[in-house]
């Protein structure tokens, strides 16, 4: 019997595995393997041969390695098989029905596959060489767990070129899938899972969209009937659900235009014409519109901080947003304020609101700790899998 | 018109204050004032003579100024009606019915009053000699506020001897208040307001009761009965809320014979009778009981770190009964873990999970990040408003 190839690690790459990560980079190994391992598993060993896991190999990538499970594994139809059910198995007490997160990477054991699933379709997305060559069966096993009738591969992602890997985007059946209408959580939305950001809607915000409805009606039950600004809309989820629990106006602001068209079809067919949208940088805008007063201020920008290198000046400028929105909010208002980058952590994020507050001299209290829904697991031994934090806070 | 009396501030707590910090330390300020300020309204200011707010004196405490306000005020009755209006309008719209945290501290702009509404019943703490002095007028505008009919003054904190003030328990009525059976969330416990543990009853773990609940029901659902380890469980409101959702058996234990001889009653009382309830030492319980399974583990213990000082031999300490935990939890079981000292901050809580979870070479995922609930609110600038975190974790 031959022995299963492996790698040995440095000596400062073992505590780090052995503490629950389950990333090797490239300069953490004694020498690489041929590229003939690349896509395939491999065994990590320390210096004197003792077995820290299997994981999936590509040379190519920075991340050489990604852990699979702690002892030796096939990784072939019985394997995967187990992991994706375990993936939904994991999601069936999360109350989510059919449009979530089915598989997310590394939190389900499959590092590099995500899938979305949206209704009777599945979006699937591939970012690593060893999962490459399983994508087929990857589908063809999760149609059959969730009884969906399509997957849409968005193998677009520039993340792929790490990989080695082409780019693209297909469908199983072969046929284009037309954008449509779909109803998600009670408001419909216009739906182009072949060409829309990330993997066609933020599902990651769900809990959010409704969290903010709830304190909108709140407000509302109370006597207030707020006026809300949401500054980075998008498709106008957060707005829409503000409009349905009674704001008196609802304005979203964001710098894509078909993100504004979109937001406004939405609001059309969803009849909540007292929703107005408008293409802006919201920093200028907030210069522009000194005296405005909101009662309600949603803040979900896209990630300021790509990098460790970028987050110094992530955080002046998420700091300078978070100090204008709380300087319009009139007494009592409400700011939901959200972050999307794993760099910027709980202290960092903290430090910027609580600075905004001082500046502010306003007194702000935390109403709702906002975090990733359970379909997108955050593993405790891996920091970068946990991207969304925010606060949902009172303003006096 | 004579000025009002103030404290200078050293340079170094200036920008502390700045930054919306509401304490100032004995050592930060130039001089101190006579003892006659002692429980009165005192402005701080910098060297240069600017305004930094009014707060509380009492020169006999480490902690000399508490601030109330950034501008000038008269610490009166209208003063007193319009924060605990705000405290009790705050509330409001949480749907907390009648049993919650009603007035806290510095989070309600009330430095050292403390109370808990339980129906008819306010639990009343104060700790600061200037609201010492309102104590009676506080408790008859609560009593206006909530319609409740009677105040237990629970004075008998040591904390009261900082700020030299006696200690002892007494009702508004002046009839002793004879302990009963309330109903919190659909259970009913035999509380003993006078002289049970903090005010009573530990209401800011109620939305934790009901998550665990939610948790066991799921497990249920799909078609596993889970048995359950309460490993603190003071009067046994986890277990009971474990038992109810369909736990097959639910194990509680506790250091404190009257502990374990209430959680008793109120089991019986609800009709839970597959809830066990032992007098253990939670370590030797582990030690002794190596081999057992458990589906649900909650770990809710009191504050390990009373002070900064005390800190890492409390996560040692921490994380040893994290780590017993984990290794008793059956795949897929549940952990819920939680910290109540504001020492121990999310960062460090992580680390000794991750810690633990790396040494019991297990895969844990957050299914539920936990906190403070809105009626005991945390102030953004303010770390020490905050003490209470947790985690509830599935355990692969």
């Amino acid at each position: 019997m031959s022995e299963a190839p492996f790698i040995k690690l440095k000596a400062n790459a073992k505590g780090r595995v052995l503490a629950g990560h389950p990333w090797i980079f490239a300069n953490e190994v004694e020498e690489l393997l041929a590229a003939d391992y690349d896509g395939q598993v491999v065994e990590a060993r320390d210096r004197r041969g003792r077995m820290l896991g299997s994981g999936i190999y590509n040379s190519r990538s920075q991340i050489i390695w990604r852990r699979l499970a702690a002892g030796s594994i096939s990784l072939d139809g019985g394997y995967l098989r187990t992991r994706l059910s375990d993936a939904v198995e994991r999601r069936a007490t999360a109350g989510n029905a059919s449009f979530r997160r089915l598989v997310w990477s590394e939190s389900d054991g499959l590092p590099g596959v995500v899938v979305d699933q949206f209704g009777d379709t599945l979006v699937m997305q591939v970012q690593t060489l060893a999962m490459e060559t399983h994508r087929d069966e990857i589908a063809r096993i999760l149609l059959d767990l969730t009884g969906a009738v399509e997957v849409i591969h968005r193998d677009d992602a520039s993340i792929r070129r790490l990989e080695g890997l082409d780019r693209g985007v297909s469908t199983r059946s072969g046929t284009e899938w037309e954008p449509r209408w779909m109803t998600i959580d009670g408001f419909d939305y216009w739906l182009d899972l072949m060409s829309g950001q990330k993997t066609g809607f933020y599902l990651d915000q769900r809990e959010q969209h409704a969290h903010l409805g709830k304190q909108v009606a709140a407000m509302v039950a109370a006597g207030r009937r707020p006026r809300v600004l949401d500054a980075f809309c998008n498709q106008g989820a957060f707005a829409l659900h503000a409009a349905r629990a009674g704001a008196a106006e609802v304005l979203g602001l964001d710098s894509a235009a078909d993100a504004i068209a979109q937001a406004r079809l939405n609001a059309e067919r969803n009849g909540l014409t007292h929703t107005t949208f408008e293409e802006a940088n919201v920093f200028d805008w907030f210069t522009a519109n000194r005296t405005a007063t909101w009662d309600v201020v949603v803040l979900d920008p896209p990630p300021f901080a790509k990098s460790r290198k970028a987050l110094a000046g992530a955080l002046r400028g998420y700091k300078e947003l978070n100090l204008r929105a709380l300087q319009c909010l009139a007494p009592g208002g409400i700011l939901a304020t959200y972050t999307c980058s794993h760099h910027m952590q709980d202290a960092e994020l903290r430090q910027v609101l609580a600075g905004a507050a001082a500046d502010a001299r306003r007194q702000v209290r935390v109403v709702e700790f906002c975090h990733q829904p359970a379909d997108h697991p955050v593993m405790l031994t891996m920091p970068e899998s946990e991207y969304l934090r925010g606060y949902i806070v009172r303003v006096d």
